[in-house]
């Protein structure tokens, strides 16, 4: 069997901080070892954030997959270090929240007991070398996740993000800008379902919405982006199940001037 | 015998996007698969960017690796999607012109019936993920090209870079503005031996050159970078065998104002 | 045993270079091969800077690993192509310097002969594609660095980045700001003992330090980020034993600033 590690971090991609890691994983996984990127420039310091991008792109590798999560503004204090053992997948990173959509009831967690690294010195600003990589390193090698300290029952835990309805309004928020400038919501397709009260419906032809944006209407839900023309705002349910607001071709973000953060509300009309 | 699968997107580093496709890629390819990273910064939505990118670089890649290329502004819609046989290499990505110049005669093309993918639903906005992924880690299992659906005759093939001779001046414009600000143009050092009429002559030397790009004349054509003087305008044949302005450790894109696709011509003097 | 080559370049990732690159390795290196992407995205030109990020990184990674270290704004002319045989690694690159504070007096280093690399032909501009990675590529296969060329005793080597004592201050630098705004200074832990006289002090603890950087002053040393408030301006040992200033959870260059080579000084107070 081959050994996986994926990496998402907030170090970018300028400094040692990637290679440094990146060779303490090849000096001490095992010899059969891949290591690879999933990204390095997650938005410094934000855990919801971190946590959105690993609840999509984790679950997709392989059985027995290790992943060194590090977004972490706690880095040196006393918050944890976690190992979770969960039925397809190891985590490693900090006790942040991070892992939190993650979790599904069958999480197993570990705090890290750095003792039990034995005589390795571990700096106080960079956990992503000196401890979460010779974890990380070990658990590919076939070292259980147990070996690295006490389980826990208490760690932290986000809350969702927020979904409100208030009379006929579905209220929700702006998760996430991505690269293309798409607006990506927290309300998924199964919500938008409920709220129109009919499973089978097809968003935007049987049940028609209006979605608003900071000030912004649009009334156009499509199925994909080249139903529009070059830079119209349409709406649509997008590849991680979740409504977002899109510009063909074009940034949205920019077009409207919003943001992460931003709200959204969601009506019926026609 | 190893596998290998490169891949050339727009995706940008920011999101889940390139991480949820190498997770396809790992959990769906064989067990000694070796992904590689091309870029993911490729210009968003620019196809002719990106077969210029591809031609240089696919060819380099041992016989047998599967090349997965997604810059796919017209994805969901009507526009097909490709498994293209060429005698050194398998390409996977849609059918908008992207392999254009890999194109010799001896490509075999089929389009990707959806229906062969088995029971796996594909979103209408991810098709690396859903799609290319899938497609391009049976390849690299052995599945032969021509299982994934019917061969095609006609697919899109983006006329060339025109390059026209008016008098006794040849006429191109820049192709591509690299990292460090080269505008590399599509005049080959080949175009402009013929156009000196001499397929021996050593250009810039037995045969004087005068570049005119947007409102800037480059007299000198050089052999190197390291031939002129920090931040000096020269000409030269660059790495890919194409005529390029540059400053020299300098951004001659930003010195001279201009961009992909400015005018440039080149006439003999002295 | 496992072949691994990292890259480390100012290529950037837009562009075609790295991934040229990558595929003359895995064209012409063993099977097992396995690229490790370090950084495309170093100062382009800089090359102290580029010192820097191999002195940090390189030697973290397995014995036997081959590095290709590119950043080179002599190519073409007449500046030599290395390889150098470490104890622990091998080395390729330009001789400009690059790799001056990993030389511990055990280096080896010989001088590429073209000649001895066949009938390719290597472009005046990309001695990456076609010098240093086909150099890499036989190395990663067990070809001995001796084979490459004569060995010379006379290689470019950068003087240390100067730290000094005038009266009761210690004098130094800013080497690097890093992708958190970090401002890296040239005056190690070691450095800092001395200058206080006490080999075991606690530093910020037994001994109080005032550091001086551009106009401002910070009389806080601190053991981690966590220790401050947001935005809070903190001294620290950082993870590669270099003090630096930081602002907890933003960028203390922006909010100061200062970048690469402002003046830092040191003085004890309290």
């Amino acid at each position: 069997m081959t050994a996986l590690i994926t990496l998402t971090t907030d170090f970018g991609t300028r400094d040692s901080y990637v290679a440094e890691l990146k060779g303490v994983l090849y000096s001490e996984g095992p010899p059969n070892l891949r290591v690879v990127d999933l990204s390095h420039e997650l938005v410094p310091f934000d855990v919801h954030a971190a946590a959105w991008f690993v609840r999509a792109a984790l679950p997709r590798f392989p059985p027995g997959s290790v992943h060194v999560v590090v977004i972490d503004p706690g880095v040196g204090s006393a918050r944890r270090a976690l190992v979770v053992q969960l039925p397809m997948m190891t985590l490693v990173g900090p006790d942040n929240g991070l892992f939190s959509y993650l979790y599904d009831g069958r999480e197993v967690v570990y705090a890290i007991d750095v003792a039990r690294l034995g005589t390795r010195t571990v700096s106080r600003t960079f956990h992503g070398r000196d401890l979460f990589a010779p974890v990380a390193a070990q658990l590919a090698s076939g070292v259980s996740a147990a070996s690295f300290g006490p389980r826990v029952e208490t760690y932290v835990r986000m809350a969702g993000p927020l979904v409100e309805i208030t009379g006929d309004v579905l209220h929700g928020r702006v998760l996430h800008v991505d690269h293309y400038g798409n607006l990506i919501t927290n309300l998924s397709e199964a919500t938008l379902r409920q709220f129109v009260g009919n499973e089978e419906a097809r968003l935007g032809v049987d049940a028609l919405l209006r979605v608003r944006i900071g000030q912004h209407v649009v009334d156009r839900l499509v199925d994909h982006y080249a139903q529009a023309e070059r830079g119209e705002l349409i709406a649509l349910i997008g590849s991680s199940g979740l409504l977002e607001v899109a510009a063909r071709e074009q940034s949205a973000a920019q077009k409207l001037g919003l943001e992460q953060g931003s709200t959204v509300s969601v009506e019926r009309h026609g």
